[in-house]
């Protein structure tokens, strides 16, 4: 290829078909592994095998870990063991076990016998870790070094055993027993004097994690103190893996995207939305519309209940109700939601985030309140000119809003902690339902409200 | 203090009252920077001049990074300019730069008084880059190597500038005239022969950004690469800084939680939620609940206008299609949105997404509205026993629910992709803007449809 950045799909296409083979592999050669993913998923399965066998065995195998697994599983089919044993041996082990937990049964059995004994038995090791524990994400390959080597022997040890690490920029301090005693930064490993020992070098004060923390709050902590990495230890602080940054930057984005979805009461997909098939979006989508569709039937019988008895006109303020209620009481949940989700807000915080959003409603709910009256009473009054809204309508709107925008701030901040600590997942307790249920209230306290002042 | 995990608020206040300094500094020492950042945030103004006074000069700058810029400031105003350089000469210029964008005017120019004649050059060509661009998130403190140096040679130069890099772990060649001509990983120099010339070992397909480049990007290309830092360039293709892995977790998680705010209709604050003050709750939650509260008015007026000519009974089900139509179209927009913000949407998608949308609100809209007929008949007719509830009206009621869905979708995906090309933030077009738009347009289609149904 005359350009580099005519690798594309196309191109690669038409050279596979002319079977310039040698040309499309020095090509391949220059492009990042993620790159040639994004290529080869779009390709023909027969061509996406093509393509990966033209490729260097290194290349290949960092291509192969960024592609997405159903590209995985059409590789995996289509290579023989001798070729799966070629790009698992250029894998981390973390990597390999994310690979195995999304394939099919009958394709893991194939891995399994394609890997060493010795990976083997890590990989095994790393699927019996609870589901989004620290164990499930961390890497067994790390650069260990003892207390009683000199800098020199440390480095000579660390460009003994790099090529097989995920990182050698933060190397671990252990005892025999692999009681994880400091950690020495390749930095500091090169500043040193070679004659120091690491005893005396390395900084003791670490912060590691459990094998069974959730790997969010993991991440959190790696992104917190900005490490490259960090030690996973078990019960009796003895390093068994590290997280590197990587990882703990895919997990915190997928958690994001993950309550995005959420909030807007989709079930979290985990492609791409433009090459996620309809039929996906559609089955994502249904199940929350349904059952908040349904759930509207509440609102239905309290406006059935209270129609016929109060004044029609109230009914033109219905929706600016229910949407200011809802609104009101997204802003707040989505706030907490999130507040829960980076670790800020806990069941303990339940007062003071009452608190908070009673202080908040209130001033909301006033000028809200007030501007309502003032709007009810000069657009739908006098530029509509529409006698029936009296004063007396105005009034029972602007008391509705108050009070709908309070009680609506005070669900939206209750519901979320409660949810979590019920252990459901507080994001589902976002806009969609929280509309549902003010939906409800504002109806039922706007009718009480009106029924009250019209003395009925 | 008897053991580490004391260090909290309490006895951090209690030991400054008692004076016992020498323990305080002592215990300091063995806590993270961004742990002593909380704890110095919670203290009162003096105590927490106080404590970092106590520490020692590369503490208390790493703490002072960590602090948030109301706490900066207090210290900036605390210290003497002796104080301030000795904090100043600790930072990366990048992190100086952070800090003097938050800053009152007067702090400014005492904290570049207190630079030296050549940080406060760096500090203001970083300052002169557009807002949100790679310049402004770049540190120029990278190792700079040359092609012709051997692995030795080079290894020696990082040792003897290591100090005051930001990272060591990816060093960058460049000719004289700092074009920038290949990459060499620390990982490569301590595995290579000593003796190997850099430009035989340095990787050339090298992945850089602009300095114009929006930081968002840079953060995303960053990520996708799994790189640890990326070169930033001129348009020359000469390196002028690099952004590392840190900073930009730091940019993809803020535009994740400013997405979360405007999505939910509130401004962005950047203070956590339980830290923020109700005041500034209120103002960032206030504008949208009155824009949209006004724009409720066009609701009113359809409801007017219909209300009379109709039956009664269609009112009981306004209230669940309007929340279906909003639920509906706010599932597109955020993830239309989201896909705009990861860079995974762009305008000439416009088609797709909505050829997308509208397959989607289809398969939605057919189930949403089968179901609705259904509902409509069983529950509202038959079990709450309203005779008013007939076929036409469930009819009416499935037809509307039908086409509002195929609307709301259409509507959420195509928005956010205009009010990007526009020059808007897409985020503002999330389910509280789409709501209020479906509202409208739902009873619109509703009471038409009635009209129709009804014979009217």
């Amino acid at each position: 290829m005359e350009n580099e950045n005519d690798f594309n799909v196309e191109t690669v296409t038409q050279y596979l078909s002319e079977k310039r083979f040698r040309e499309l592999k020095e090509a391949g050669l220059h492009q990042a592994p993620q790159d040639l993913a994004e290529i080869l998923t779009e390709l023909e399965k027969e061509d996406r095998v093509l393509l990966l066998r033209l490729l260097p065995k290194e290349k290949a195998a960092e291509t192969f870990v960024e592609l997405d697994s159903d590209s995985q599983a059409d590789i995996v089919e289509a290579y023989n063991d001798k070729e799966l044993s070629d790009i698992l041996s250029e894998l981390y082990l973390d990597d390999t076990v994310d690979i195995i937990e999304e394939m099919p049964a009958v394709l893991v059995k194939r891995l399994l016998r394609a890997s060493t004994p010795e990976n083997r038995a890590g990989i095994n090791r790393l699927l019996g870790y609870p589901k989004d524990s620290a164990g499930t994400i961390m890497t067994p390959e790390y650069v260990r070094l003892k207390p009683e080597m000199t800098v020199a022997e440390a480095l000579a040890h660390v460009r003994k055993v790099a090529i097989d690490k995920e990182t050698i920029y933060t190397c671990y301090v252990t005892a025999d027993d692999r009681t994880l005693l400091g950690i020495v930064t390749a930095k500091a490993l090169l500043i040193a004097d070679l004659n120091a020992r690491l005893s005396d070098i390395m900084l003791t004060d670490v912060i590691s994690v459990n094998t069974e923390e959730d790997k969010e709050e993991v991440a959190q902590t790696l992104n917190r103190y900005g490490f490259l990495a960090i030690p996973v230890v078990d019960n009796e602080n003895r390093l068994v893996g590290i997280v590197t940054v990587d990882d703990a930057v895919d997990v915190l984005s997928d958690e994001a995207e993950e309550d995005f979805a959420k909030m807007a009461a989709i079930m979290p997909t985990e492609t791409p939305y433009l090459k996620t098939p309809t039929k996906k979006l559609f089955l994502a989508r249904i199940p929350w519309l349904l059952i908040l569709m349904v759930s509207a039937t509440f609102s239905s019988m309290i406006l059935g209940f209270f129609e016929s008895a109060l004044p029609a006109v109230l009914i033109l303020f219905v929706p600016m109700l229910m949407d200011t209620g809802g609104n009101s009481g997204g802003q707040t949940s989505v706030t907490v939601i999130r507040g829960i989700s980076l670790g800020e807000v806990e069941f303990g915080d339940i007062l003071r985030v009452a608190f908070k959003e009673f202080r908040v409603g209130l001033c909301c709910g006033g000028v809200l309140g007030l501007v309502a009256f003032g709007k009810v009473l000069l657009v739908d009054r006098l530029l509509m000119a529409n006698p029936a809204v009296t004063v007396t309508v105005a009034l029972s709107v602007a008391c509705s809003m108050l009070i709908t925008v309070v009680v609506a701030k005070f669900i939206g901040g209750m519901l979320p902690i409660c949810a979590k600590k019920l252990g459901f997942d507080p994001a589902v307790m976002a806009s969609p339902f929280i509309t549902t249920v003010v939906d409800v209230l504002s109806l039922l306290l706007y009718f009480v409200i009106a029924s009250y002042v019209f003395g009925l």
